[in-house]
């Protein structure tokens, strides 16, 4: 890496938790800079508008969940085993999240459906990569018999996410992590009886 | 109401759904000024800070969603078709939301668990009212015997609110209801089968 691109790649680093926690209107230009250490010329020489920056440091963050969540699947071939992992994947976003400030999908999705189209098309592309995810997990493991067949696989994507982002955002507004305990209980109970 | 009142409501009336759709964060004072035609000053002699109409407006949306539950309830007796109309209040946040925007409580959840104290705490409130009223669907119901006993009153109510605020944000990230449509009959199949 190249000096400039070590710059970049800190200030994201130091940006992305900042988005997550405080949102993207609700980060100053003044927090970015205490955030980082750096001027405004120094940030605006690396990215050309807060918008870029919230762009990339969006990316930055799901990257990094990206590679959480495959680290967690990795070695678990059974369909099972690995929607196991996905719900842990969930219990850690809450106990002890990857990037400050909880799930920057749900965060974004939230702040940008009404009010920045850009990055509200980067929390459904990240959205829709997780939902692949839990498709084809499900869809194989029909094929292999590891999973009953006649599941409806958009039902299970969709309730599935929408239960677990939903209990990311009441233990955060609870500062409680019993709320995603309870959601991952019950669905670990709705998994063995409808899916094995 | 006085002229002064009438002013304040109208206020209220306009920010809300701005508020509710863009944020606190988001939503600028020259958006703010647009929204309600009136200049900075007069907005400032009706509400103190940009904090504390933005507390008002949420207790304003807030009113407006806790009135459509109840008239949704409203004439119905029984503990399953009062959860069931629980779930037609969701499915109308999604098809035609009383406030543009969704859930307030959600978008407040999001927004303020880490930056904004006094509007987390209101977004609490709201969530804690919410809560009750499942937690009363379900105690009154078992007591009634019209749900079954030994119903683990706690984990239902997260779980269905987590569902159903989940399919909230899939059902506006993709501006499809579709999310919310599946999200309700497969908690309609839940409730048929672990609560009857």
């Amino acid at each position: 890496m190249s000096k400039g691109e070590q710059t970049r790649a800190s200030i994201l680093a130091r940006v992305a938790p900042l988005f997550n926690q405080q949102g993207y209107f609700g980060s100053s230009l003044s927090d970015i800079m205490q955030q980082t250490g750096m001027e405004k010329g120094g940030i605006y020489h690396h990215f050309k508008s807060k918008e870029q920056l919230a762009l990339e440091a969006f990316d930055y963050a799901y990257a990094i969940l990206d590679q959480r969540i495959r680290a967690m699947m990795a070695g678990k071939k059974h369909a099972i085993e690995r929607l196991y992992a996905l719900l842990s994947y969930f219990q850690e976003l809450v106990d002890d999240p990857p990037i400050a400030g909880g799930c920057p999908i749900l965060n974004t999705a939230i702040e940008a459906d009404d009010a920045e189209p850009a990055l509200r098309d980067r929390a459904r592309g990240a959205m829709d990569e997780l939902r692949a995810t839990v498709q084809r997990i499900i869809t194989r493991g029909s094929e292999r018999g590891e999973i009953r067949s006649g599941v409806d696989v958009e039902t299970w994507t969709s309730v599935m996410i929408a239960a677990l982002e939903g209990a990311v955002m009441l233990s955060r507004l609870y500062q409680d992590t019993v709320h995603m305990h309870r959601t991952i209980t019950y669905i670990r109970h709705c998994i063995e009886r409808d899916l094995v």
